[in-house]
C-alpha cells in the first residue's frame, strides 16, 4: 500500500469510526479523515434514551471520543460539522461544506469510506413541524429531550419498537407519565405477537398507557397540551412527543453519485462492504447487505453490524489479499423494559410465513437457572426452524433473566448453521446459579425434535372449536385460575381417568407451561386418543403473568 | 417393541431418572424398574453445597422426586435402598439386595440401563476414617455436614476443584472460619492458572485461608480439634473436614459382569451409549465417552450431559431407527465464588500442551456491557484455538457477570466447529444492559485473528529479561500503580517520543487490559521496532484486581 494512501470517511460514528481505527491500526501512514455533519463523532447512540431517563447520570460518558483524543489515540484527521455534499468519482474527491463557516473545499482520495448513517423517519402528518415533537439519533436530540422532560409531565412515545420501549421506560424512570402508541397490534412488531405479551404487561404493570393498532391522524396545539389525534378518534394530550418510527439511509450523496442502491435507498455492498464503485466502501445503517440464513437482501441498522462492518471494510482496503468477509447478518436484537426483557435473533415465524417459506415453530417455558435455586424467573423461548432440513433460522426469547444468553447462543447456533438435533445435546455452563441440568435451549431442541419425529403434535391459537381441553395442573392452580371450558384431570391422575374422556373426539392437552400438557398428549396418543398439546401452556399462549406455578418433574 | 418390554435402571438420579423419564414417554406399556441404593432418587445433587450453607433454605426442593410421585407422573416402579449386586448377562437377569431387609431377589430385563453414579475419593491418608471427615455426594451426606456446621465453626476443605470452591464459599456464608486446601498451585485446577487468579483473590478477600501447592499428610484428632497435618509441616486445626477430591465411578458391578470398562474404571459406551452388551447402555458419571473436539476418550462427571446421556440411551432403546447419537462432551463448567464467577468449555491451553497438541491462545479483558452503562464489571476471557486450522477449541471466563453466557456462546460455537475467524462475527445481543456493540467474544476473535495474521506477538511471563518495557498506561494510573523496570509513555503521545526508545532492543507493551497495548505495539512494529504486547495486560495477569481502570478508546 502507498506510504501516502489516503483515506476519507464519511460519518464518524460506529461505522465510520472503526473504519478509520482499524485502518490507523493496520497502517501508520495513510492520511486519515473522518468528517462529520454533526457536532460530536463516536458517541454512544445507544445509551441516549438512558441519559434521557437519567439512569446513565452523567452525558460525558456517552461522548465516548472527541476530535482531540482520536488525534492522540489514533493520529486521525476528525473534522466535525462538515458535511460531504458531492462525490466526484472520476475525479476521486469529495466537495466538503463548512457548516460553521459556509465554506466549501474539495478533498481527494484514494479510498471512500461511506458511512453517513441513517436518520429518524418523520412522516408528512398534519402538525409534525410542532417545535415538541422530538426524535432521538443524536447528543443534541437527547439534550432537546430533556430539556422537555425538564418542562413537562405528559409524554407521548409513538412507535413501540426498540427504542420507542427504551424511552417509555425511561421517560417513566424519569418520573414522566407516559402514553405509548404503536400502529401494529403488539409491542415490539419485530418479534411474533405471544413473544411480545410479557413486555405489554410489563409496561401495563407500570401504569405506561398502551395503544395498539393505531396511527398518528394529526398533532393539534391546544393552550394546555401537544394533542395526538390517533386513527381511532383517541385523543392523547402531551407535553411532548417522541417518535421512534424507525430510520431512512442517509444516502442522497450515495444516489447522487451513481452508486447501486436498494429498493429503500440503501447502498448496496458486497461482503468486503464494497459498493459499485470498487474505491467506495459502504458501512452501517446506510447499507444493504445479505442475512445470514437464506442469503437475501437485508438492511439492518444496528450498531454491533455496523461497528464490525467498518473494520471489515478498513482490512479489504489495506490488506485485501487476507481480509476475511462480513458473514451476513442476522437481526439479533434485544431490549430491557423495567424487571423484563425481551429479543430475537435471526427469522421470527411471521417474517417467514410473510416470504412463504416453510416454518416450524415452538415455544418452551422454563428458568435461567435451576428452580430450586434462590432468584429462578419464569423465561419463554421460542425456537423457529426451517422443517426441511430441521435448520435453526431463528429464535425469540423473554422473561426476567437470561433473555441475552439464550439469544447469543442460539445465534451462534445459527451461524454454525445448526439444526435442532444440535440444540439438543448444547452442553451449557450449568451451576444452580447459572443455568439448568438441561437449559431451556436444550428443552427447546427436545420439542422441536419430538415435533418433527411425531411424538407430539401442537395445538394452535384458541379457541379449539369442538375438541376437549384438558387442563392437566394441579387441582388447586385450576381452580384458582381456571381455564374456561375445559376439564381438569391433573396429570398424575391421567392415567387412571382415561374413561372420562370421549374418544371419539380430538383432545388438546392444557397446562400452565406447556410441559405437562406434553407429558399428557404423550400418555393419551399411546392410548389412542386424537390429542395435540397445547404448546408453550397458558403462560406462552394466555397470560405471561400468570402465577400458575410450574409444576415439578 | 414387545408390548412387555422391561427396562431395568441401576441408580435412579440423573441419568437414570432421566432415562426411566424418557422411556415412559416413549412407551406407556414398558415394565420400567428403578433400583437406588440410597434411599433419595432424582435429587438435585448440585444443591447439595448450596443448602449447607443456607442460600438453599429449605431441603425439600432438593427432593425433587419420590417413588410416590414417578408412580403419578411417569409410573415407575422406583425402589429406593435395593442395590444392585450380580449382573447375569446371559440369564438377563439382576440380583438385587434389599438393604433394609437384607433379602435379595432376581430381576429380569430386556434393556439394562447402568447409571450407578461415582463416589467421592478418599485417599488411605493416615487418620481418614475420623467421623468429622465428611464427603458431599448425597442428601444423607449433606445432613451429616449440616450436623458438623451446627457443632462447629472451624471447616477445612480439601481440592478446590467445583465443588470444594461452592463448599468453601457455603461453609463461609453460614459464618463459619475456612481453609482451603489444595494439591495444586492454584485453585481450580481444571483452568490455565492465570484465569484462577481472581477466584484465588475473591477467597482471600472473605477470608478463607488458601492453602496451594500443598497436600495431606495425615489427621490426626486432639483434645480441641482435628489436626489436619499437611505435607508442608503446616498444621490445620479443625472441627471437621470435607473432601472434595473428585469421584471414581461405581462400576464394581459392571466389572464383575465383563463389560468393557476405560483405564480408569468407567465404562465404555458409544454415542448411543451401548456398553460391550448390546442390551446394556449405560451413562452419567459411571462412563467415559468421547470428547467433541478430537474424539478422544473422556469422562465427565457432571449433571448436564448425564441427564442428556440417559435420554439418548432411552431413544436409543425404543426407537434405535431414530435415536440421535449423543455428539461427545466438552466439559462445560462453572462455579461463582462470591461476587465472581470462573468457568470453561472444551479444552485448556494446559491440557492442550499436555496433550501435545498445537496450541495457540489470547487472554482478553472487557466488561460484560457497555462500559458507559451503570454496572459494567470486569470480564476476562481466554481463548484457546488449533493454530494448524483455527478452530477454537476451548475457553475460558472470570468476572463478576456475564462468564456464562460467555461460555455457553463459545461451546455453542466449539460444537458448530467455529473458527477464530467465526468468533470475530458473532452477531450477539446488544443493549447497553446486556452487552457491548463489540462483545468481547468478538474482541478475542480480532486478537485471534490478528495474532494468526501477523498483526502482533503476545509477550509471555514475566520477567522479560532484557526487553524495554514499555508501560502505556496513563500518567496517574501508573504512578499509582507502578510497574518495575517499565518507562511510562502514555499511549497518546506514543508517536511524538518514539526517540525515547532504543531501537535496537526488543520492546514489550504492556496497560491495564491488553488493549492500549496492542495498540502500541501497532505502532512501533510500523516503526521498525521489534515489539510485542503483553496481551491481557496487569489485570490477565498480574493483578486481577488491579484498580487501574481500562482507558477508553
Amino acid at each position: 500500500m502507498s506510504q501516502a494512501m489516503k483515506l476519507l470517511v464519511i460519518g464518524g460514528v460506529a461505522a465510520g469510526a472503526s473504519c478509520a481505527a482499524r485502518a490507523r491500526r493496520l497502517c501508520e501512514t495513510a492520511e486519515i479523515t473522518v468528517l462529520e455533519r454533526g457536532p460530536d463523532v463516536s458517541f454512544a447512540n445507544c445509551g441516549l434514551p438512558y441519559h434521557v431517563g437519567g439512569e446513565i447520570p452523567t452525558r460525558d460518558v456517552l461522548a465516548v471520543q472527541t476530535p482531540t483524543t482520536l488525534k492522540g489515540l489514533l493520529n486521525l484527521d476528525v473534522r466535525t460539522r462538515c458535511e460531504a455534499v458531492r462525490i466526484d468519482r472520476a475525479g476521486k474527491r469529495v466537495e466538503v461544506k463548512n457548516l460553521v463557516d459556509g465554506s466549501s473545499e474539495w478533498l481527494s482520495y484514494d479510498k471512500l469510506m461511506l458511512s453517513p448513517g441513517a436518520s429518524p423517519i418523520r412522516p408528512p402528518i398534519p402538525g409534525i413541524d410542532d417545535q415538541r415533537i422530538f426524535t432521538l439519533r443524536s447528543l443534541e436530540d437527547m439534550d432537546r429531550v430533556i430539556a422537555a422532560t425538564e418542562a413537562g409531565m405528559r409524554a407521548v412515545a409513538i412507535g413501540a419498537g426498540f427504542i420507542g420501549l427504551e424511552m417509555a421506560e425511561q421517560l417513566h424512570h424519569k418520573g414522566l407519565s407516559v402514553e405509548l402508541v404503536e400502529l401494529q397490534k403488539q409491542v415490539l412488531p419485530q418479534l411474533d405477537k405471544k413473544m411480545t405479551m410479557l413486555l405489554e404487561s410489563e409496561l401495563r404493570h407500570h401504569e405506561i398507557g398502551v395503544t395498539l393498532g393505531d396511527g398518528i391522524e394529526c398533532f393539534v396545539p391546544t393552550p394546555d397540551a401537544l394533542e395526538c389525534h390517533l386513527k381511532s378518534g383517541k385523543v392523547l394530550k402531551a407535553d411532548f412527543v417522541v417518535l421512534s418510527m424507525g430510520v431512512k439511509p442517509d444516502t442522497q450523496i450515495a444516489r447522487d453519485a451513481g452508486l447501486t442502491l436498494g429498493p429503500r435507498g440503501h447502498v448496496v455492498v458486497d461482503h468486503f462492504q464494497r459498493t459499485s464503485d470498487p474505491d467506495i466502501y459502504a458501512a452501517g445503517d446506510a447499507v444493504e447487505t445479505e442475512e445470514l440464513v437464506y442469503g437475501e437482501r437485508m438492511a439492518l441498522p444496528m450498531g454491533g453490524p455496523a461497528n464490525r462492518q467498518g473494520r471489515v471494510a478498513a482490512d479489504h482496503m489495506l490488506r485485501s489479499g487476507t481480509a476475511q468477509p462480513y458473514p451476513g447478518s442476522l437481526g439479533t436484537a434485544i431490549v430491557r423494559v423495567f424487571d423484563v426483557a425481551a429479543g430475537l435473533t435471526g427469522w421470527t415465524e411471521k417474517r417467514m410465513r410473510d416470504a412463504n417459506k416453510p416454518c416450524a415453530s415452538v415455544i418452551v417455558n422454563d428458568h435461567q437457572h435451576a428452580t430450586y435455586f434462590p432468584g429462578a424467573k419464569p423465561l419463554t423461548l421460542k425456537l423457529v426452524w426451517d422443517p426441511r432440513d430441521g435448520r435453526v433460522v431463528g429464535a425469540q426469547a423473554t422473561g426476567g433473566e437470561g433473555v441475552d444468553k439464550r439469544l447469543d447462543v442460539i445465534a451462534a447456533c445459527i451461524q454454525g448453521k445448526a439444526t435442532i438435533d444440535d440444540l439438543c445435546h448444547l452442553e451449557l455452563a450449568y451451576a444452580p446459579p447459572f443455568g439448568s441440568a438441561k437449559d431451556i435451549i436444550n428443552l427447546a431442541g427436545f420439542a422441536a425434535t419430538n415435533m418433527r419425529d411425531g411424538l407430539f403434535e401442537q395445538a394452535g391459537e384458541l379457541p379449539f372449536g369442538d375438541a376437549q381441553i384438558v387442563d392437566v395442573r394441579p387441582k388447586p392452580v385450576a381452580d384458582a385460575f381456571p381455564l374456561t371450558g375445559s376439564i381438569n384431570i391433573p396429570f398424575p391422575t391421567l392415567r387412571a381417568n382415561l374413561d372420562k374422556l370421549d374418544r371419539s373426539k380430538p383432545v388438546i392437552t392444557v397446562c400452565a407451561f406447556g410441559k405437562m400438557s406434553y407429558f399428557a398428549a404423550r400418555v393419551l396418543a399411546q392410548n389412542g386418543f386424537q390429542v395435540k398439546s397445547f404448546s408453550g401452556g397458558i403462560k406462552g399462549n394466555i397470560d405471561p403473568r400468570s402465577p400458575a406455578k410450574l409444576p415439578t418433574a
